[in-house]
């Protein structure tokens, strides 16, 4: 038995190890503070559950449609349209199991090998591990702190364009940096998008994770709906991780495609799962708002403590549930050159684990400044006090 | 917005195109016996369903670990080592969302662009289809039809391989003839991919769907287990197939590529549908044995009344939910040639509905007998009584 070449190009999500690490401490006693979890300790609101529960007792166990119930591809339409203004019916919308499944079904419809992928880095790493193992040529675009927080550098990604690009992953509403693109600057990527022919994802995880102003998709602007794929999630918005429900939204030509990756990879999503997700939409919102006050919290006193912590520098994004402060003094001050050093040195003296850059892309060439992520998406306000209480500490 | 070369080599399930075309004939006043449906109209037994609501309840809504929870990969290896009497432990098992990912799972894994892989035609064609797309050669083997039922040609299997073969893909108890190796059979075969260093998919969704006698699996063979993936399934067993719950077992380091994808394609199955997977090979059994009681009494009565229409003869397979009728003389007094106009034909006039041969695989060039599939996992026993009975006075 030998592994097929594309192995060695295939990545991880090196996010996972922290978790094992900080795991593996805990049992020799030391409290963890974990701001390094992407998954939300936040329940499923329970009218949710009950709808799953009696669609399951009604008997919908067998499967369904490769493409999804109908209803639920309908009330998807109608949830990105309310959003996003525009006119997309059941056809543009290809029900997934989770979100992530887009990313590579993505992939493996519109790249052929050896076609240039413009990804961002720092970003999620599982872009850069599609492209590369599906025989792409992975190409990040990077995003610069400002004074206002991240930005994306326009001209940055214009200079990697080359005649072997094809397409384009944006992540509006980033995950780690929480950057979202001002109208100028989708117009712009809009323009490029355009004029290079580039068929583009939107992966929208954190559309709804906001706090204050209003979500803007690419995929609205003029000329931009006919080639972007919306990866859409139930994950965060409903606290609904571990159901693994999602979709593929855009124009036909495209959802075709991901539909009959469908059959191929997993006949349909699961069956009643798709009655939660239709609940999730259509029923009453109030768990969706509860969760959005809570992390709103969280993030409100993440970012007021991380930005008392001395050498630490932190924006306060209005969107998703990640903070990415920059760390560069600190490491200076510390003599820590090495992420992985760095991050652990901290976890062991005080318990407070987050991931670091490197888990989002090998740092890029013109990049000297140092960031970590904190998530607080699975810490609560007392343990996000405690935690980072101890950091200043540690620091001061 | 261009597809990727790799799409015109994408392959799909054609029975759906039959499930449509009998909802649009139904529509029209038509009454349909359904006979081409591979999906089951059984219940999941209730203690599953109480399992998994009680779990859900209890909020295992987040993610889980990329390999599935370890309690049911336990129980997974636990069911195999009973049925097949290996040794596998938790860590040859990693939970998937259905028995198919693990098909596009391992070709992923193992083939390389241009390496030929072995699978069946008939068979499930899915496995043609994850081969040419993702760049492999396709080579299909035959079954040939003896009087005891249909029956693997290992010197033609042997005839196909070239230094260029890396893969080869098993479904003993076989969809669509129902056919199972004889120990002498899995031997040959055993020592054929031994001689040329074969990697196997042991495509083993219908194990447990059995009337008579014992299943066997060719990893059980000496040299086998470490060269052979076992695709294992809830679907069948347990009137499962919407839930999408299955499993790729085998050596570690198969196990650990498999493992690695998932991180990768969806992250992990969903968490709370484990739970009642758990509880379906933990909980009490009688569920399962009703439903095989309930497809033997179908089979039975399915295989005789086939059995008794002129021109027909067909064999009954102790396994699976499917026979395979010959049709050649059927066909050949109707001066049919035609697949398609031969099954539609008689859908039109009887409402008996049920895939050919070409909804399996390309006829073989050496292929001279025509057949049917005839699943009764979708029909009862009056149902295929009466289906069968106008089968019967159309065709005399």
């Amino acid at each position: 038995m030998k592994l097929a070449d594309r192995f060695s190009r295939l990545g991880t999500e090196t996010a996972f190890a922290v978790a094992d690490e900080s795991r593996k401490l805990a049992q020799t006693g030391l409290r963890i503070f974990p701001f390094h979890i992407g998954d939300m300790d936040l329940k499923t609101p329970p009218n949710i559950i009950e709808a799953t529960t009696r669609t399951m007792r009604d008997g919908k166990t067998g499967y369904c449609s490769n493409w999804g119930i109908p209803e639920l591809r309908e009330a998807v339409a109608a949830d990105i349209n309310r959003s996003h203004g525009t006119g997309y019916t059941e056809a543009n919308v290809a029900i997934q199991p989770g979100g992530k499944p887009v990313i590579h079904k993505f992939i493996l419809s519109f790249m052929n090998p050896g076609d240039e992928v413009l990804y961002p880095s720092p970003g999620y790493p599982i872009y850069e591990s599609a492209i590369a193992f599906h025989g792409g040529r992975p190409v990040p675009y990077s995003y610069e702190e400002t004074p206002q927080g991240f930005a994306l550098n326009v001209q940055d990604i214009e200079k990697r364009i080359t005649p072997a690009t094809r397409l384009l992953i944006f992540n509006n509403l980033q995950n780690p940096t929480g950057a979202e693109a001002s109208p100028e600057e989708l117009a712009a990527i809009a323009e490029l998008a355009i004029r290079h022919d580039l068929t583009v994802l939107c992966d929208e995880a954190y559309f709804d994770i906001r706090y204050e102003g209003e979500s803007l998709s690419l995929a609205t602007l003029p000329g931009m709906e006919e080639r972007c794929l919306i990866l859409y999630t139930f994950s965060k918005k409903y606290a609904m991780t571990g159901w693994r429900l999602g979709a593929a939204v855009g124009p036909t030509g495209m959802v075709d495609a991901i539909a009959k990756l469908n059959v191929n990879d997993e006949s349909c999503t699961n069956h009643f799962v798709q009655y939660g997700g239709l609940e999730a939409l259509t029923g009453p919102q109030d768990g969706a708002k509860q969760i959005i006050e809570v992390l709103r919290r969280r993030r409100n006193r993440c970012h007021e403590l991380a930005s008392g912590i001395p050498g630490m520098t932190c924006h306060r994004p209005n969107a998703t549930f990640y903070l990415f402060p920059n760390v560069t003094r600190i490491m200076r001050a510390m003599k820590i050159d090495d992420y992985e050093k760095f991050r652990r040195t901290i976890l062991e003296a005080t318990g407070v684990s987050f991931c670091t850059r490197m888990h989002f892309g090998k740092p890029l060439p013109q990049e000297n400044e140092r960031y970590i992520r904190l998530s607080y998406s699975g810490i609560d306000v007392q343990n996000i006090e405690e935690g980072l209480g101890k950091l200043k500490d540690y620091l001061s």
